[in-house]
């Protein structure tokens, strides 16, 4: 086949934009936000679903959640629950009162607004690795997390099209203070993306200031900013039954400003919840929804999603582990009750494995495919996660990029298609059972577009692949990695928007950032 | 935790028997066989259904099927179809009665009857790598497959849980002339394992000779070989739409003496058949349905299986691609037309890598995940295939087998079960909201069972790992494979069917074997 001119067609059309803008370095799947129409798959009956939500109701009633923010138990007594010390527990009629105000799908517009995306309905978003301390590349090894490193990180980010919204740090650059962390990273996500952003909910000052530079970046007034979505934060209860502080405080700073809101309990059975899945997620579930029951007290129709990080440890060591058969179950579970509730659902690709290798990569597509399974709408961690979240990876990154587009690919009506051009008896009757379907008219007339073009995988035979210096997979990542990096072009930004930026970090900065308590 | 105890715990019960037998290497799960309880992914309305099997029958009927055995043709005109030369068209009335009278499901018994598979009815098999040419491991890279390797091979067979068929060579052995390759690799595969073997229909006396073969393994009479299937055959169509003489002379000569049938045409999106998958899935129908047709005619109620290989040719080279989403997708709408024909179905792991890297990783799981969505009783290359099939490792035998161990404990029920002992209300209750499920007795009692225990992966974290020698997945794999090749111990066989199988062996070497044509 003529593969040049079809690599020249191909980088024309959709993706051409796109390509131009980010550097041409590879043959990319032009931005689009892929339809999981899969029916997911349940393993819970009827009867099941009706056990984890009667389990999670019980919960809520019986035991309680402890609520270390003073501000949420006023306002949560003020609702009628029943508030003991720290502790509130809150009856079911409550609770599914409250989750019947959540929208179920909702729409989050950065400042470039064609990167606006839609969670839930049916849309399935991934999101680039978040927070591990550490960096591992081929070259360098384990290192802590450097700015240099984490600006890297982000042009990956930007780059790659299957990478919906710009999540957390995607290393935590630890030679930057964390008072004046945040400022500087959200200066290098702000000006190196433009996709949606993310805060971390680690105190008053760092949301406020995320939330501030977000409103900077896209032009916006106050008022325009908290009349939509416009970027969101991630929380993460204590587990177990626990909500800690400054998770509480950013979370109620978003909801009154119209943000979008996620909680995720990290809930390792055998650990922090139940060694039986059920009860690991049944317990997820109490610790979420009651933060969503808060949201939607405060405001109601607040734009909240349910997340689920539900997995198991090693039952030898401790450690956590990913991708298992068990974290798979528990994500399709967690995505049943979801739609039992109605909100959107939030999962996430991840692995134990320390290096981009076999394991890495076993363990991540169990992850990934247990999040369409579930009918997740936002995948956190999509790409770039390795040693349970204590490491981020380049590499990692370029291969899971790979992996991310095949699942968008997967998704395109046109692979399941059977009008009679798809059924294609005219092109089977002409080829018969001597010849070849090559040549044929009506191979010719598709072939461009016809089949998933990897831009990592190496389909040569052996010889050919030998003779091209043999490389494995994560070699070949960290050249594509070396490239884009090196030939990344920043999507434009108006001057006086990046100074105005500027001006607010420095300011920032002279004012002593956040305060921290080391 | 108490590792260490676990371990032992662990290597007791169901698994004791199969450990000491295979050598206690690792820790892997008992025999068993896999129910897969997920409600299969369908991508096809009912109208596309309706669209691919009008396809296919409309093939069978307007253009026809090229058999070149005289043989079949004469018995296919004998049943009332139309045949012009070696083509022979059938109507959708025919076939469909002839596949009215196929099982959709049925039982395969080798000669150690705890082996039995059924195939059908909701159960997954898994199937070594069968076939290739060439071998490759860590130390020796890619050679030309010897009978060293082949037993090597097969003892990975036999030694795992998770492959429950001895399917075709697992690497071709070409130190052996093709005459008296089957009587050596046989006379292996009988002593090496006892699990269902295999025959190639790669001639009448390889057939023969191998049905002769598995009789005398199995101590039975001719009687009892053919009373109920002891072994099966695999054809491939010559697609498009062409049965070669030897295969049909297998497939005749298998279905007249009870042994199981499989049909798996090789049909490749845009060279061997369409470029759109719906026309390329209908062909391989077309192509499958007509030899299952001819076997039902012969033997009514043969046991029949319907193989699916569709994939589709990289666009630049014209290599095949594996594992792809297009892959993915003709496999699962394959599964959609086998439940529509009542038939068991087979499909494959598969990868276009050439070695066990992340890509030969994410393309085998995609592969195996398909096979899972789509309902597949019959894996076959499970385990071990590299580079479209030309190459086995051991290396990727091992850690396909992590990847099978994974999705057989995914199928385990216990993980989704919701009685009110996995909802854990009580321990919720009794850790509370400062405490830590490991110490529980909701814990206690459970934990040695409650999670899937890897033997590959390497959870630890990197600094452990590092200071162990920093092992990459494959490096892992290969000292596995070594202790478990070294460690090794065949499945006990009475001394005297060994010497009447040696005896045949010599004698039919004596007579030349099969012919050969080079």
């Amino acid at each position: 086949m003529a593969g040049t001119s079809l690599r020249r067609r191909r980088s024309g059309g959709h993706s051409g934009k796109a390509l131009r803008q980010g550097g041409a370095v590879i043959e990319q799947m032009p931005w689009r936000i892929p339809r999981n129409t899969d029916r997911p798959t349940e393993p819970l009956t009827e009867e099941g679903v009706a056990a984890i939500h009667d389990g999670a109701m019980r919960i809520l009633e019986e035991i309680g959640i402890e609520f270390l923010n003073d501000e949420a138990v006023a306002i949560l007594k003020q609702a009628g629950c029943t508030v003991d010390g720290h502790t509130v527990r809150m009856g079911r009629d409550f609770v599914m009162e409250m989750l019947a105000k959540a929208p179920s799908s909702f729409a989050i517009t950065p400042r470039n607004p064609d990167r606006r995306v839609t969670i839930g309905d049916g849309h399935m978003l991934f999101i680039n690795v978040s927070s591990p301390p550490n960096y591992w590349d081929l070259h360098s090894g384990k290192v802590p997390g450097t700015r240099a490193q984490c600006r890297d990180l982000l042009k990956l980010t930007q780059y790659f099209n299957c990478i919906h919204i710009a999540g957390g740090y995607p290393v935590e650059p630890v030679d930057v203070h964390p008072s004046v962390r945040h400022l500087d990273v959200l200066f290098d996500k702000l000006t190196l993306t433009d996709k949606v952003a993310h805060a971390y909910s680690l105190g008053r000052e760092r949301v406020e200031d995320v939330m501030e530079m977000v409103r900077i970046a896209g032009g916006l007034s106050h008022d325009e900013f908290e009349a939509a979505p416009r970027m969101y934060t991630n929380i993460n209860s204590t587990s177990p039954l626990k909500h800690d502080i400054p998770m509480l405080d950013g979370w109620m700073r978003c909801v009154r400003r119209g943000q979008a809101v996620v909680v995720t309990p990290f809930t390792l059975a055998g650990a922090m919840a139940p060694v039986t899945m059920a009860g690991a997620v049944a317990q997820s579930l109490a610790e979420a929804l009651c933060a969503i029951a808060l949201a939607q007290y405060i405001r109601p129709g607040a734009p909240c999603v349910l997340g689920t990080f539900t997995s198991n440890v090693d039952m030898k060591s401790g450690a956590p582990a990913f991708g298992t058969p068990e974290y798979m179950r528990a994500t399709q579970m967690t995505g049943q009750m979801a739609r039992f509730y109605g909100l959107p659902l939030r999962a996430s690709g991840s692995c134990a494995a320390n290096v981009p290798d076999g394991q890495a990569m076993w363990e991540t597509s169990n992850a990934l495919w247990s999040a369409v399974q579930a009918g997740a709408h936002m995948v956190y961690h999509a790409a770039g996660w390795l040693e349970g979240g204590l490491i981020a990876s380049p590499e990692k990154f370029i291969m899971d990029c790979e992996m991310l587009q095949q699942i968008q690919r997967y998704f395109d009506p046109a692979l399941v298609a059977t009008t009679p051009d798809d059924i294609a008896l005219e092109a089977i009757r002409e080829v018969g059972s001597d010849g070849h379907f090559f040549g044929c008219a009506h191979t010719q007339e598709r072939y461009a577009t016809a089949f998933y073009q990897p831009f990592l995988s190496d389909w040569r035979n052996y010889e050919s692949w030998s003779l091209d210096g043999a490389s494995w997979t994560v070699e070949r990542a960290h050249r594509v990695f070396k490239e884009i990096v090196n030939g990344f072009e920043a999507p434009p930004m108006e001057e006086d928007i990046r100074e105005e930026l500027e001006a607010f970090v420095e300011r920032r900065k002279a004012e002593g950032g956040a305060p921290t308590d080391f």
